[in-house]
């Protein structure tokens, strides 16, 4: 049968799953605050303390807080045990972040990639590269990483300019050899979808809701979905791909050969064609290079001078990702939506209040009457940071603390 | 937190509701047969089984397979334990359906509804007359029902002729206080959507499926959605509302007062708007029931005499249905579709082969290839049968066998 079924064996490796979210997210806490947090017993924290201690992943300190009474012994992630990396394979470029094993970034590196290049070959060699130099920027030894996750897109393993996830891509093609054996390092492997999930869950405000989504804003734009803190996978590890769902018939073409997806009107190429309908001699309407625009488009709105045709830009955009999201919240009717990637962040104090109107107004009855929807709060590269919590988890499952929490790439 | 946590007391109810599915779907099996089935060490089978005897919800029978050898103790479900009602209110009529504890159905009754009447009395009036109609066609006393399944959708609480379902409609109105005055028995509220789920998880090939969405087409379209076996319910009890997603922005009107929805193509009324633009002056463009038009439409595609303006009608639905299930196969990527309701059940052998073509062209990437997409296996009102496992898992709970598999409504 393809239900899984939880034993109690996975019962305490979700345990150690949240003592472990727990102290990443405090920092510091005391056994107490660990059983407060997560719900667990006091027994059942301080058994899975014992086991996290023995792995050298926690160390604890004895500290007397003010001048009088006991010391308390505090418990926090062990900073030295070693280094995790995330790194973030996208179109035009490839980075590594270095991390302690507290998620704590320590050193990064950043290699641009030719878009129009995507043989394996080409691929592991900008990964080795952006991981080389990352560690160098950290001062970290590669004997001491833990683990490294990547994101991929699927065009590694599929010709073409297509960004579609293919769902068998970790295990074709040579792409994936190339950078086993380059990197020589435990590795996992998943797409940007489900890291900037991870990151929301682990770093931002998906660990409270029951449900969230978090939208990825870039070049292409996709679904992380979380379900009572687990990420929506799929049958093939394809699910979240709402940028590819509809939001015309038979409306713009999408570089997947689609018509009428969401991608083609929210990703940053399709706001930019949406400004070329608004106006097309706009000066804007024929930048170069897509990060450009998008800044560009934020410091119009945000300038005293109005300039209408981005305003029209910014409304028709709101209109087309209300509506999308309208559909997503149709579908799995979810507490918090969150927007990430760089265009939400460049975009987004703009874009969200008329986003969320639409929302309102398109979505079936009242179901989106609760919904949260805001700017994600993890920052910086959320997709490498997803990937070094993938990275951790895995490590967590070769030493024998985790179960079956991650479906493991490579 | 809002995320649930999953305790061993939890596995144990599972394990229950596990071999109680399992004796419903094959009748009689031994202790071994249901740890084959289900996947659980015989104690805990042995220990399962001896709770559901104590309940008087298991018989066991000694019998003798073939002419020698030892008697082998045989389980059933006890069909004497007491009745279950499933109870259909569609927008056109009420219909309830008694079964057994074995979920064998033993009669039923169907009352008829003035849709544009949805005042809260009126449904109640409806629905009372429907079970006691229906226990009296079963023979049942009402002291030996164990449990009541309604089905509603959102009109009883809302004015207006929209069946969005509303999230609070189970606590909104007058209408649920008089239903339940009036039956005064033990009662469970779901919408359709998540009543045809638990027939398919129940019945159907949804307990084979890790993911798996029921498509309910009728006069309106949803999507009943299970992940691992549980069904999808959403933050406020309204996911599935595929019907109510974009097919085409600001495309036709559809009756929930959003333009371009799934159900404006797919829904019978629809499906019939599709025929008026394939051919106003067609003698089907403007009959009067749809259920009736459905059902000339399926006699027209059986019948040698090809009628062109029906077979482009069925194409252009075809389309219709295939993009829209790319768009839920892209977010969800599950590994089984199956197609019920009566438009469904009506022009399912005719639909299906060219709407499967439609998705495999409009999924991203290659994630449509693995996905199975047929007509529900579940004859019969799967709606009703789906209350009726609603109201026997309710029922369970109620005898302390189960935690909190199933929300209760009511």
């Amino acid at each position: 049968m393809a239900v899984q079924r939880l034993t109690s064996r996975d019962i305490r490796s979700e345990s150690r799953l949240d003592v472990v979210t727990a102290l990443l997210a405090a920092g510091e806490a005391s056994r107490n605050d660990l059983a407060r947090v997560t719900g667990l017993s006091p027994a059942t924290v301080a058994t899975v303390v014992a086991e996290l201690l023995g792995a050298g992943i926690v160390t604890e300190a004895r500290i007397t807080v003010g001048r009088v009474g006991r010391p308390t012994t505090v418990l926090s992630i062990n900073a030295d045990r070693g280094y995790l990396l995330g790194v973030d394979v996208a179109e035009t470029y490839v980075r590594a972040i270095v991390f302690d094993a507290t998620l704590e970034e320590i050193g990064s590196a950043q290699v641009a990639r030719d878009e129009h290049v995507s043989t394996g070959e080409y691929v592991a060699e900008g990964v080795e590269r952006a991981v080389n130099e990352a560690l160098v920027s950290a001062g970290a030894s590669r004997e001491r990483v833990l683990g490294v996750g990547l994101s991929l897109p699927g065009l590694v393993v599929r010709e073409a300019t297509t960004s579609i996830l293919v769902p068998e891509w970790t295990w074709h093609g040579s792409g994936m050899d190339a950078i086993r054996e380059r990197l020589g390092l435990p590795m996992v492997v998943q797409n940007p979808l489900k890291a900037v999930a991870a990151a929301e869950l682990w770093f931002g405000d998906g660990g409270q809701a029951g449900s969230m989504i978090t939208l990825n804003l870039g070049t292409g734009v996709g679904a992380g979905i979380v379900l009572d803190g687990e990420i929506l996978r799929g049958a093939t590890s394809s699910a979240g791909e709402w940028g590819h769902t509809l939001l015309a018939l038979d409306g713009r073409e999408c570089r997947c050969g689609r018509r009428g997806c969401v991608e083609a009107y929210v990703g940053a190429p399709g706001i930019q064609a949406t400004l070329r309908e608004v106006d097309p001699d706009h000066p804007l309407a024929h930048a170069d290079m897509q990060q450009d625009f998008i800044e560009a488009m934020a410091h119009s709105l945000a300038s005293p001078e109005p300039d209408p045709a981005v305003d029209e830009t910014l409304a028709r955009t709101a209109y087309y990702l209300g509506s999308a999201i309208a559909d997503l919240v149709a579908i799995v009717n979810p507490e918090l939506v969150t927007l990430t990637g760089w265009t939400a962040w460049a975009l987004g104090d703009f874009l969200v209040p008329p986003t969320r109107e639409v929302l309102l107004a398109q979505a079936p009855g009242e179901s989106a009457l609760d919904v949260q929807l805001h700017v994600s709060t993890v920052r910086g590269n959320s997709v490498a940071t997803g990937m070094a919590v993938a990275a951790l988890t895995r490590f967590l499952g070769d030493v024998g603390l985790l179960t079956t929490r991650l479906p493991i790439g490579l």
